[in-house]
Formats: C-alpha cells, structure tokens, sequence
C-alpha cells in the first residue's frame, strides 16, 4: 500500500469539548503500530450513546476526542504481526473489544472483554498514546474506534473481518444498535418461542429487539412509544401491538399488566430513562419476567426497584452489545444479514454525507431519525 | 378420626398487633372445609420474616394473624375432596402453595403461584375467612401456613406429603430456609462447577447457600459477615473463605475483588438489608457476574444500583423459596436429606418448646441463633 507506514491527514469530526457541535478538521493519523490496524472508515452510524457523550454525561470521557463506534470500512495497512486481517479486507471496527484471553472473553456467558474502553473511557490505545493529532494536540480515541473520522487505528482485538460482499452502509449497524437488540432478545433475555415481549422505545435499538424477539418466535411483541410515528416501521419488522402510554390515564405497566394476564414474559428498555427502566421491570410478570436494561443514561444514573419486584421472582439484567463476542460474532451477523435472515434498511432512517455528522445529531435529537447512517 | 369434622380448641401464638410479643392463647380451630386440609403442627422454625411481620415491617398484613410458615405435621383430618393427603401423613404445610394449574405453576420457571398470599396478605383462605376463632375474634392465617400453633387448616394446594420416616424437626427447615438458600444457589444462579461463590450473611439462608454452592461443585465459596462467631460452621458446611467487613479499612467488595480477579461469578445477599444488596452486587463480576437477593427487607424497601453496573453485564435477580416448584419439590428435598445428600442439623443452634415462641424470636434478634426450631 503507497500510504503504508506514512501519516495520513484526512477529514475528522473532533470534540474539543462537550455540549459543542462537533468540529470537521484536519486530523493527522500515524500509521498502525504493531498489532494495529489502520481503517478507511466507509460507513458510520451515529449512536445515541454518541450524543451522551457529547452531551457530557459520563464523566471519565477525555477530551479532545473522535466519537463514533458503530462504523465499518477497508483496511488501509496494518502493523506488524497483524493476521486477521490484511489491506482490502472489509472490517467492523469492535467498540468492544475480543482479546480472546481474558476472563470475559474465556467466559461462556460473557462478551465485556476487559481491554474495553467503557466505563474506563482511557481514549488511549495499548501504549498509552493515540494516533490523532490535530493542531498539534493529541485527539483521543473513543470507545478503542472512533468512527467520525477518515481513517482510524484499533488494536487488531478491536477489528473483526466480514465478509467481501457486504454492503458497509449497513454492515456498520452490526456494530452496535442491531447487535445491541438483536442480541439482547436472542443471548441476554434468551427470548422462548411463544412468549410474550414489550418494548419501551422504538428507535434503533428498539426495533432491533423486535426483529430479535421475531426471530426467537415470541408470539406478541408489543411496542411503547410516546411517538406514534414510531408504530409503522416496528409493525413492519414484526411488532404485534403497540401501546402509547400518552393514550391512557392509568401508569402503561398497568395497561400492559391487563392486556397480557399480568404482566409479559420479557420487557427490554431501549430509551435510556431509569424511570422507564423501573415500568419496564413492572411490566413483566412477576415469578418468572425477565427485564432487559439497554439504554445507556449516564456514568451517575441509579436505578431504583422495589425489593419486593425482586424478590417475586424477577430478572433484570444488562449488556452491552447484546452479549454477542464481537470478533466471532460479528462476521457471522454480517453473513445471516446477506443470507437475509434478517433485514437491516428498516433501521435507516437518514443517510448523510459525514461532512454533515452535527445535522445528524440534531435528527436524533428532534426524534425525526431512526439511525443516521453517515457515508465518507 | 375422632375429631374429624369438630373444632379442635388448642394452644396458639397470636399476633394481636404488630411489635408486640406473641401471645400464647386457646384458639378454636375449624374443621377443613372441601379441599382444605387440618395438620397438627410438630415442629416449626423461626425465620426472620416471621420478625420482620411482627415488626410490622410488611404493611399488608392484616391482625390479629398467627404467624410462622416453616413448619412440618402430621394430618389430623382432610375437608371433602382431597386426594393428596390423608389423615396420618407427614406434610409440610407450603408457604408459596403450588396450585398446578396457574401461569406460573404452568411456567417451567416460576414457582410462585398467583394463590401465593405473598404481597397481598390477605391472611384468608379461598373462602375469604379463616379457620382460627380467638375470644370470639377472627384471626388471620399467614402466608397459606401458620404453623406457630398446634393445628392448622391449610388449603390442599398448599400441603405436601413427604416420606413417613422423616424427622420432623429437620423437615420443616425445607418448609423455608433451606429451600430458599439451597434453591438460589441450585434453581436461580445455577451456579457452575469450579466457580466462585460469595454469600452476604451467614444465618440459616446463607449457610443454605453454602450447602448449595458446595452440591453444585463451586470451587470458592466465600462467607461474609460481621459476627466472626459464624464462620465455624460456615467452614463445616462447605465455605473455604471468610472475611469480616469489619476486619478491612477499605470496602469489603474491594477486597473481594482483589481476591478473586475482579469479582465473584455468584454473589447472594441474606442479611435483608438494601445496602448489602448493593455491595453483592458489585461484588460479583462485571460481564457475567449473577447476584441474588434473597434476603426481604420491607414492603417499601427501594434497592438502588447504578445503572452502568447492570449494562456492564450483570444480572440481578430474587426468588422465594430458591424457586422449587414446592408440592413437585419438598417431597424430593426431604427423600435427598433422608439419603444423606445434604445435612440439616448444622442449621440448627436452639430447639425450645413452642410455648418458648419469644425466647426465639429473642435469641434470633440478639444473633445468637442461627436457625430455632420449636417443638410441640
């Protein structure tokens, strides 16, 4: 590759800090070190948890820094011992990593792979430097990705190869809202054939449980959203009713609770509102529901249930990503998504040129845009 | 039988009002109407939530009330209709009934039957009245049971027969604590051979725990609690590890991750208090970890986590009784004890005759006991 080994200076959306519109720039990026992998990003997604952070809701994140982490690409050149993947191959960069070593990563039941930047938000990578410049400044990495940019550089446990024919416009979406959805109903709520699910959110993620909770054969999956322009598309994707709480004077968990003999057999939060997360808890029958917390809210948000909607009996429980491991998993998303076991436009609402990433973001926050796919 | 279809007047511990010692009274005690079931009482345990009930702790609860559920007898007459049971058998009057045919009973993962009369309190039977009469008074059944009393009606739904060798003063701890413990390390964290356990309390559930951690091949089993007086036996049931949080200056869920590379796989609360949910839960494994909270604490009791806690992939959950399906389950339980697959005596530090009801519950507010069993 002629850009081997050379510094690469490309278009990158930095945030010098938060609750400021990202800043198109001219970004330096060093060539991958050992064990790295230097990526033409082609297609990202923009994430709720993308806005989060923007808005500066957890806390650890070091600033400047290039956000983005659902994104896919080609892999420009890689560093030295490199052997997954090699220049031309089409890739997902992991914005949770698989080190294939650590006790997560041996662990059947677990996909949080200690080398992951969440919660620790380092925005560093293995040797403790980033490979942006701008301004002179080092510009932090965000989530061991950092798709809002030209080209980046992971870790090679940061990067999975998929498969030569996919179109990465909607390959990206793989790398977190349709795996975080999808994955909670099939590996998180392990969803039964013939049950019944309900859903708080019907963006992204939502209609990812959706397509999740059709898959697993639930026999209802109910839909809740205070936006009922939300319905169309989850109809679509196999949502079988749909409930806005807005439409009842009575609190929605007692709707639901009357409309499914006391409450579903699973509830997933996909809003990000700890409230919500309280009704969805209540919204599954005690004895045996299973409540599945996805939205991320901040670094501080606490969660408060009642003892007792424990102790009857209940599950809550979280993950990241759906649970899936990402270096394994993903190449096989991508292959059930051509072998079109499942479809991923549904999810799309916008496609912007990256150049327009902060009119993205205000789409997402008027509640106008599903996923905002950005092309480069 | 000769007293079958007569009221049998006889000694009962009546909870006139909450906070008050127990009062040893002459109760009147209806013959079992259709589908209802007259036991004479043998023995019966003390458990911390009959404590907390008479602390008025649970706001539902309706006086004047006889409390106790942990019990086991020996049946004195059965209404029309009852085909499970007949006079003479050795039962344990069930405190989560299983009536077979509800949601949850259908649910091959619930054991709590909506006749549970768990939450609602309602201190009745089906008929909505009860068969105990106390100076001309009305007095409320409990929990399906009340078996702080010579004899007691219990609908057949909830009473299971187990083995006519069965020591009943071991027997009656399946009633409750060791069910709940031994099921939550068994039925709700299904805890893998050669993991590491932590147990939060080390009374009678918790030592239940110990035993089901060790039944299910747990390679670690860690006890905690402030009384160093109960790791002895903790250590003769299974536990390999002990640390008193009083022994440390820093957070007790520190060190148990500096002990166990991050966190225990399963952690279990049986203290019964939110913050001590809370550390259980941090100190089980991000990624994987499952905390239980068995421990009940109070009606209104909040329990509050951060959120990121559970996204990072924990899972939290509660169950009564550890879960086991109780008509299907107890009657296995005592044939398991009876095999030697488990031993009771080591749950056990008092034995008092029944009219010593509050030396129990004394004994058990001054931590002195582990599990009181009376005997009538």
């Amino acid at each position: 590759m002629a850009t081997a080994g050379k510094v690469i200076t490309c278009k990158g959306a930095v945030s010098w800090e938060p609750n400021k519109p990202l800043s198109m720039e001219e970004v330096e990026v060093a060539p991958p070190k050992a064990k790295e992998v230097r990526i033409k990003i082609i297609a990202s997604g923009i994430c709720h948890s993308d806005l989060l952070i923007n808005e500066g809701r957890f806390k650890a994140v070091t600033y400047p820094v290039i956000l983005g982490h659902e994104g896919a690409g080609i892999v420009e050149s890689v560093g030295e011992g490199v052997e997954s993947v090699k220049p031309g191959d089409k890739v997902i960069p992991l914005c949770i990593p698989q080190c294939g070593s650590c006790r997560c990563c041996k662990s059947p039941d677990s996909n949080f792979c200690i080398q992951n930047d969440l919660g620790r938000f380092s925005g560093l990578l293995s040797d403790n430097t980033s490979r942006f410049t701008c301004k002179g400044k080092m510009i932090h990495n965000f989530l061991s990705t950092s798709t809002f940019i030209e080209y980046t550089v992971v870790e090679e446990w940061a990067v999975a190869k998929i498969d030569d024919a996919a179109p990465l416009n909607r390959a990206c979406l793989i790398g977190c809202a349709f795996a975080t959805g999808y994955g909670s109903a099939i590996n998180i709520a392990k969803v039964k054939p013939g049950s019944c699910c309900v859903i708080f959110g019907l963006g992204g993620i939502g209609l990812s449980v959706v397509i999740g909770c059709k898959s697993a054969g639930a026999a209802r999956i109910i839909g809740i959203d205070i936006n009922p322009n939300k319905f169309a598309k989850a109809k679509e994707l196999g949502a079988t009713e749909f409930y806005n709480p807005k439409d009842f004077a009575k609190p929605i968990q007692e709707v639901i609770a009357e409309k499914t003999d006391g409450g579903a057999d699973y509830s997933f939060e996909c809003v990000g509102n700890t409230d919500v997360m309280n009704i969805a808890l209540q919204s599954c029958h005690y004895g045996f529901g299973v409540c599945v917390v996805i939205g991320a809210v901040s670094s501080e948000a606490m969660l408060s249930f009642n003892q007792m909607s424990l102790l009857s009996g209940r599950t809550v429980k979280g993950a990241f990503l759906g649970g899936f491991k990402t270096k394994d998993s993903f190449p096989k998303l991508v292959s059930d998504y051509m072998a079109e076991k499942f479809n991923l436009d549904g999810l799309v609402s916008h496609t912007l040129p990256f150049e327009k990433v902060n009119d993205g973001f205000d789409l997402l926050i008027s509640g106008k845009s599903i996923r905002t796919i950005l092309t480069f």
